[in-house]
């Protein structure tokens, strides 16, 4: 009880003080819009689940980052939620009979990971969360990906800025077997090739054997990772570059189309070398990412038909990525999207700053106008100061970028206000019964 | 790896299905509102913080009730935030000297106590937080109960549902010196009448004698607990009902009086039961009551001059409440101030509804129009199925509540889309290159 209290947010966490909160509101109102204007209902779930929920599909990268617990004198085991798929998956198995399909929820959710904090990586993070579940063709992604790109969009983005990177683990699948993977080790070779850039060559190989791969299909794998080309590409090219045939980059080749159509496809390049470390993703995968490739991803997601079920649930197809708040947060800042530290642009506007000259009357009257105001809806700031300085009580009003300013001083024996118009820059005297109403009455 | 994924949240933990979740941002965006009308700018913290920020000061209540945890191999210890006043000491003990002054902040974070979940009481809850830092004066006061009653008003409560119950620790503390308590016991003495129904008379006697009561002191402290007056008490009339001196009870009569002024009084009663259970309070408490007694507190604060400096910051005088989620949910739900669980109008309506008859035209067109309408702003939701019985499709677009129903039909050859404005209950057939701008031209 002696020591001092702590000063800073745990390591890896963050403040948010008003500038920092306005930047994050700002990013969740275009993910917000975005997913209601592509038809997607709001949802949430638990901040922390039974660690069970984590240990039964996410796989060992998030498994070793889970920051767990129990309740004092409790026995069960609980996890931070570190992503929100499994809490989607199990609020759907749940309901699956009852819930109107298909189902188009989005989440905006805090998330934990115990890792080390780096550049674009913190252990607390927001996650926004779109999944469309109960459409087994591409239309699917087709509106993910759609409420991804117009949030970008509606924050200063173009697709000269950011790109979505394409991949397909049933074309890549496919590939793998035609070099001689074995169909019962294809989770062990997408997990080789997502942590590719994370191991000595000599690793690769090795594990590239175990696999099944001599050293000529691990040669042909290195290159199947760094394989890029156009979102216009036909299955024949595809089939070319990958070693597979043209039946097989058939499910890509009608996504792609689907995105065209949508006016999508100039948002878009296929890149092979994108797996997601995610053991549950059955289809589609995607990313996006900085266009010239800095920086880490921006979202990730893909295709997980199998996961509802493997949750208890029915049998049923699903789409969906996440994108964090942190790493689209360093991009805009880059781009010059956001306002500075300093610039509190961003935070709301007050519709009216009041100031009293000091008088009893002027002190009984501050509070019941501003009361009146903010019933009539109206954003209302007041000096706390009592000084005859009025001129520098207006610095106040101009500096948090108030409409209107009113000064209550010698004109209230008349039963008179001050009124300055800090937009227009006029100014002019109306009676205390009128104000409201004078207010109202010019436009926001 | 092979038990049944679990099926439900953890105990006193909540899913948020679209309804649900509709009637979180209902209640989010009323608190939210108010806070911004009355000046009040948003920050948030870390959904953890060290432990060691609620060993300082918040009390043994809480304390108990913290789920705590460390990082694997890590050496912190950590603690899921119980309430927000400690992050919020510590974020303005950070940067005190720097912040613009007065500090008007509110926060709506999620918490976690780690009690027995109970009626109007969960293990994870959302707390609106609003607080001014600064401010001396009763104006303070004034304000954020202004904040608290503005919410509940656009909320559709009225003060016949709700009432605001006040106190005042420095009078209470006057009465009980009066009555032979020890100043250095007082802090025991508001932990005591803090619990008093949560003990057996005779416990309650013993600790009363140990505080330096004796019998009738002890009968007095009871009756004090018991005393409610109207908020236009004069201080005589105070000073006589605890048995202090007028001069005592006046820092309470000047806050009635600023509360009437500002048109609150008729929310408002004198209640010296209302004592808080947090140690920080240094002056006026209150908590906010359903009318008849009804359920748990609905929100409750109070001035604590001392907090910021006992985390290191500079002497600051400070307000603030806090207002949980779920008992004001269960009341608007009891007052009928809700739309019940099967109705959904609080979710989003979507402007436009898309339907395809199935032509392949009609597949083409329906993303790249959907793209279009989504681009100008506007929330667009679309059938996935294809079936030539338009009828039973449209039937989708009333569900959903839809303003506008466009039918890609077999008018499509003619270049035309039937257009269904089913608000006003008028069809009529639109060239496809006119769609968007004449949905936007209806008012919404």
């Amino acid at each position: 009880m002696s020591a001092p209290a702590p000063r800073q947010p745990p390591k890896g966490t963050r403040d948010f003080y008003p500038p920092e909160m306005a930047v994050r509101r700002h990013i969740e109102k275009a993910w917000r819009e975005s997913s209601i204007d592509h038809g997607f209902d709001e949802i949430d779930g638990p901040t922390f689940e039974h660690l069970a929920l984590y240990t039964v599909k996410s796989g060992d990268g998030i498994i070793n980052e889970l920051f767990s617990f129990r309740r004092a004198g409790g026995e069960d085991d609980y996890a931070l939620r570190p992503e929100f798929t499994p809490t989607l998956a199990r609020m759907v198995a749940a309901r699956a009979s009852s819930l109107p399909q298909p189902i188009k929820w989005f989440a905006i959710p805090t998330h934990f990971r115990a890792e080390r904090p780096q550049r674009g990586r913190l252990r607390e993070f927001i996650q926004w969360n779109v999944d469309l579940i109960g459409v087994e063709g591409p239309q699917a992604e087709v509106d993910v990906l759609s409420t991804a790109v117009v949030a970008m969009e509606r924050l200063g983005l173009s697709h000269s800025d950011v790109r979505v990177k394409l991949s397909h683990r049933g074309v890549v699948a496919a590939a793998l077997h035609a070099l001689g993977a074995q169909t019962e080790r294809l989770a062990d070779a997408f997990a080789l090739l997502d942590r590719r850039d994370k191991m000595e060559p000599s690793e690769f190989d090795a594990r590239a054997l175990a696999i099944g791969l001599g050293a000529s299909a691990t040669t042909r794998l290195a290159m199947i990772a760094r394989t890029q080309l156009s979102i216009e590409s036909s299955a024949d090219t595809i089939a070319g570059a990958l070693g597979c045939s043209p039946t097989d980059a058939q499910p890509l080749v009608e996504l792609n189309q689907r995105l065209i159509s949508a006016g999508l496809g100039h948002w878009c390049d296929l890149d092979f070398g994108i797996v997601r470390g995610l053991a549950y993703y059955t289809g589609s995968v995607f990313e996006v990412h900085e266009a010239s490739g800095a920086e880490r991803a921006i979202a990730g997601g893909g295709r997980y038909d199998k996961l509802i079920e493997s949750f208890g649930g029915p049998s049923m197809p699903a789409v969906g990525f996440g994108m964090g708040d942190v790493v689209i947060g360093l991009l805009l800042r880059d781009r010059g999207k956001l306002p500075s530290d300093d610039d509190l642009t961003l935070l709301p506007r007050p519709d009216v700053f009041l100031v009293s000259a000091g008088s009893p009357e002027a002190e009984q009257l501050l509070p019941q106008l501003a009361a009146s105001m903010r019933r009539a809806g109206l954003h209302v700031r007041h000096t706390y100061k009592t000084t005859r300085n009025v001129g520098k009580l207006l610095s106040e009003a101009v500096k948090c970028r108030a409409r209107h300013a009113l000064i209550l001083g010698g004109e209230l024996e008349q039963g008179m206000i001050a009124w300055k118009d800090l937009g227009a820059g006029t100014q002019s005297l109306i009676p205390v019964g009128e104000v409201v109403a004078r207010i109202l009455a010019v436009p926001r």
